[in-house]
């Protein structure tokens, strides 16, 4: 009976239930995937008897989330290698419950070492894997289903969150983007309307037949047209970035 | 033992977490606030014996997303008359386990017509009240405590997750904003800036002196500048309208 060695702490369900209303409360006033896991893990150590939670996310830039005692520590993914395995094509969890060190997947696992048992769920959306939260234990463990549904429960409102969250981000990166082109363009043509106007000026000094004056009022309209639109530009530009506050 | 009437169908724990499994799958592909209510409430259907959610929305435009039978039904909403009682002000739930139609706040719900008994939940957001769920049974109705758990995570997760679609659809509608101005601005200053270069076409064909020439020479640089800037702008334009595919 080594897998009792070392029992979840799920005796009371309801207080099950309550931590996840917790948890749930406390991704509330957050917007990053990062403080998202940071709460989250606060409530897997009360919740659940595991060592180290780990949440592994790929993508363009594949990262890793690691959570043992004290302060939550991100690091750099190389993702290729779970990719190419194929291990998560399915939403089922693989779970060890003891001798994970021995199995041929722990290598492919950089971050879970000295582990005995470990509970490795999918993050799976429509395009494929986007991560993998991984729970683990130090010594022999044995999962109870409440535990195992515990530790499905978060990963799929972890997963669906996560989902939301690269969206926003994306979107906020857009956003980012749109407002630089706007202001380099509110810039970089104010430069030339005003030398255009300065020439216009200088141009009108001088001594013009009635052909040429018809040619500068062409120009002129047309300058007098750029400057106020850049004005427009300026005041919607302002309302823009007042919203975003 | 009215209450013992209706009897919530919680009496497998398991089940009722394998439905929160399933609840936040469901959000996984989801976006908008409304087909979120509508996955939660075929969930809320399956795990307790309610005849009725209510979504309640409150904000600029206050909205309610009803759910009896059939199709969710989405109505605006006269916030005033909620935010105005401040009965919301903690984060407790409001219960009414029997004749909530014959209280004094029943009147205020338009849409909780013809019920005995109510669960109330405030979700609540750093500026106050963002919604109010509720969950409500024609019949006289006791509520486990079970149920009210349940009920309360659901109402947690469903706060956070409309947070962060508030959020979303902000952005969203700040992203719509920007790419409009750019649009805009570039097509105008097109306009422009064709019109300055013809009048300096024109101008170039007429009899003109040295200094005439010099400054003719300035504007034709600042018109080739600005040309230049057109059609760098609408190289960007592509690409974040590529990106946002």
């Amino acid at each position: 009976m080594e897998g009792s060695i070392r029992v979840a702490h799920l005796t009371e369900v309801n207080e099950a239930l309550k931590n996840l209303s917790q948890l749930f409360q406390s991704w509330r006033e957050i917007r990053s995937i990062k403080d998202t896991f940071t709460e989250t893990t606060r409530i897997i150590e009360q919740l659940l008897d595991y060592d180290m939670a780990v949440l592994y996310l790929l993508g363009e830039k594949g990262l890793c989330f690691i959570k043992t005692t004290g302060e939550l520590e991100e690091r750099e993914l190389q993702t290729q290698k779970i990719l190419n395995e194929k291990l998560f094509k399915n939403s089922s969890p693989l779970i060890y419950e003891a001798g994970f060190q021995e199995s041929t997947i722990s290598q492919q696992f950089d971050e879970l070492q000295d582990i005995a048992s470990v509970i490795l769920i999918p993050l799976l959306n429509k395009k494929g894997l986007q991560g993998i939260l991984a729970c683990a234990s130090k010594e022999r463990h044995s999962f109870s289903s409440q535990e195992l549904l515990i530790t499905q429960i978060i990963a799929d409102a972890l997963n669906s969150r996560i989902s939301i969250l690269l969206y926003q981000e994306f979107l906020e990166q857009n956003n980012k983007e749109l407002r630089s082109i706007t202001k380099r363009m509110r810039h970089d043509f104010a430069n030339d309307i005003q030398a255009l106007a300065l020439g216009m000026e200088l141009l009108a000094t001088t001594e013009l037949n009635k052909e040429q004056k018809k040619y500068v009022e062409i120009l002129d309209k047309s300058i007098t047209s750029a400057t106020k639109k850049l004005r427009e530009l300026k005041e919607l530009k302002k309302k823009v970035e007042r919203d975003y506050q």
